[in-house]
């Protein structure tokens, strides 16, 4: 019998990290079809950071949130519409209610993996407001298994109808993904599913890895566009589940024939370029490539050395700041 | 205690397929002399179908074999020169010999899986030139692991001191090279090696089964380059290694200064597209993709189900003409 796996499909909001958060209402609107055609069950759709993350500081969307939500929600019929929020972005009154009212079908609300506290107000609205909602612990490579199991209990608690662990910086390697997945999946109730990056190019192994463990949701990206190094690549991961026998109901041959037209219409193709195996290395954020680029040419250090010495003190996103100091202590090294 | 590792980059040979065999002396140069630095031990180099391969039928190199191992001579000090080598197209008397008395270090006999009978003159030939000589096992997915510890005792019997397991249509998934690996490795007297494709996203992954199974020699290239989707990506592998416990010699921060400098020089990073994928799937040769391209286009038939007709033939290259009589009963079934 094939196991089934449920797929969500972040290409349209992981990937705007991958192109500044440009996507077009044209864009949106061929890929919500091609989706619909290829019976993907999940798009997520909307800026690289979530709900009301459109900004200067973390770049503003070409298309607004209440837009993209609405042209998605004219296309899809089968496959249900999913946003990501990160609560201190989106509020509940206004960022919430609104994509709720617009007809949002999925739900997840993220927090680092330490912080599911900051989750709980979000979490029980959706919940109140019958939505399906997720949880999601972010960089969960920074916290061992007793530590996620302890913050996915508490979105559980929430009302979480399931938990997504994502592997931000692309840190994993299948061993760890095996033993932290075993821990959740025997301690929760609810699903659990696994969000890869491809920096140390085991976004498809670490994949397949979590479902081995029990898991049974997967994200993956129509040719793996996404932040840094990218996602697991959805075609070549359905056909990989299809080849060791799970069912995920998507078309192969629709969805080959989507990631052809996505392709030529908006994805620039993700590599893993060298300062994102340093990052998968260290555990650092794709976020912080830019500015360790920037400030190591400035400071005339190795962009290396930096990651690293970032990787040490544990940087997560926000932290930024700390990129110029450890330039500087590493300069005075020298 | 670090485990060692013996790396073959092929970039320059499997490579070669990308850009029809189109490197210049000034490119060899460069990388050459950058993978002296990064210490790589090996760097083979050539037409991707190996010495003597340059054709009409299957593209001709822009430099020709002589002055390309000339080149590299002079560069490599303590990298050694590798070559791959197919009876059948490349000549003992002729192209073997040139290449032993240009200097070559490694010499790389390959056949299809199942017939290393022809290779046993020319590894008997570098055995008596008394050069470094391994065993290559080509589309290593069409055969069980019984036939490929046979043709692998062939081999080892003509003198080989090493056998090289490719993944020539990148069909496989972690677990049978792992079965595969853990069988020759307990049944050959000799090293065992393995050469990754990376259609179904594995490279990686199935590099690091073949080497937790026992294998000891892998191959890979600078961003992956090389016939269709790409080989096992070397900058990526190493960061792995490193990570897992394994000493390969190579300087990891000059392989990635080196590949940031080979992508901006000559190397197109390869992607997965949907046709490597369904080759994966059906486990026929990269070489096919154009011409089952153009006949489907030609028959007005989808190049997927070509594909996985092939795959039920079980073609190998060579057989292309089988494309059209294939797109023939296609066609007629409709």
């Amino acid at each position: 019998m094939m196991r089934p796996i449920l797929i969500s499909d972040p290409t349209l909001r992981d990937g705007s990290h991958a192109i500044h958060h440009r996507l077009t209402v044209e864009q949106i609107s061929a890929y919500t079809r091609m989706a619909e055609e290829a019976s993907i069950p999940i798009v997520e759709v909307g800026h690289g950071n979530g709900l009301g993350a459109s900004s200067l500081q973390l770049g503003e969307s070409l298309v607004s949130d209440k837009q993209m939500l609405e042209v998605c929600r004219e296309h899809l019929k089968r496959t249900k519409l999913g946003i990501h929020v990160i609560p201190g972005f989106a509020t509940i009154k206004k960022d919430l209610n609104n994509a709720i009212d617009i007809g949002v079908d999925v739900i997840r609300v993220a927090s680092h993996c330490t912080e599911a506290d900051v989750t709980q107000r979000h979490i029980e609205h959706c919940r109140t407001r019958e939505r399906e909602v997720y949880g999601v612990l972010m960089m969960s490579h920074m916290a061992p298994a007793s530590i996620l199991i302890a913050e996915a209990k508490k979105m559980q608690s929430y009302g979480a109808q399931g938990i997504i662990i994502m592997d931000s910086a692309g840190a994993y390697l299948p061993e760890e993904v095996k033993e932290k997945m075993k821990a959740l999946v025997s301690s929760l109730d609810i699903p659990v599913g696994f969000h890869a990056h491809n920096n140390l190019g085991m976004a498809i192994a670490n994949s397949v890895a979590a479902i081995e463990e029990g898991a049974t949701i997967l994200d993956a990206t129509m040719k793996g566009f996404g932040a840094g190094a990218g996602n697991a690549q959805l075609e070549v991961l359905i056909a990989v589940l299809q080849l060791t026998g799970y069912e995920t109901g998507i078309d192969l041959y629709r969805l080959l024939d989507a990631s052809d037209v996505a392709e030529q219409n908006f994805i620039t193709v993700p590599t893993i370029s060298s300062s994102s195996i340093v990052s998968g290395m260290a555990g650092v954020f794709s976020g912080f490539a830019k500015p360790v680029e920037r400030i190591a040419k400035q400071y005339n250090l190795d962009p290396k050395d930096i990651y690293f010495e970032l990787g040490k003190r544990k940087v997560v996103a926000g932290q930024e700041d700390l990129i110029l100091e450890v330039a500087v202590s590493l300069s005075q090294l020298r």
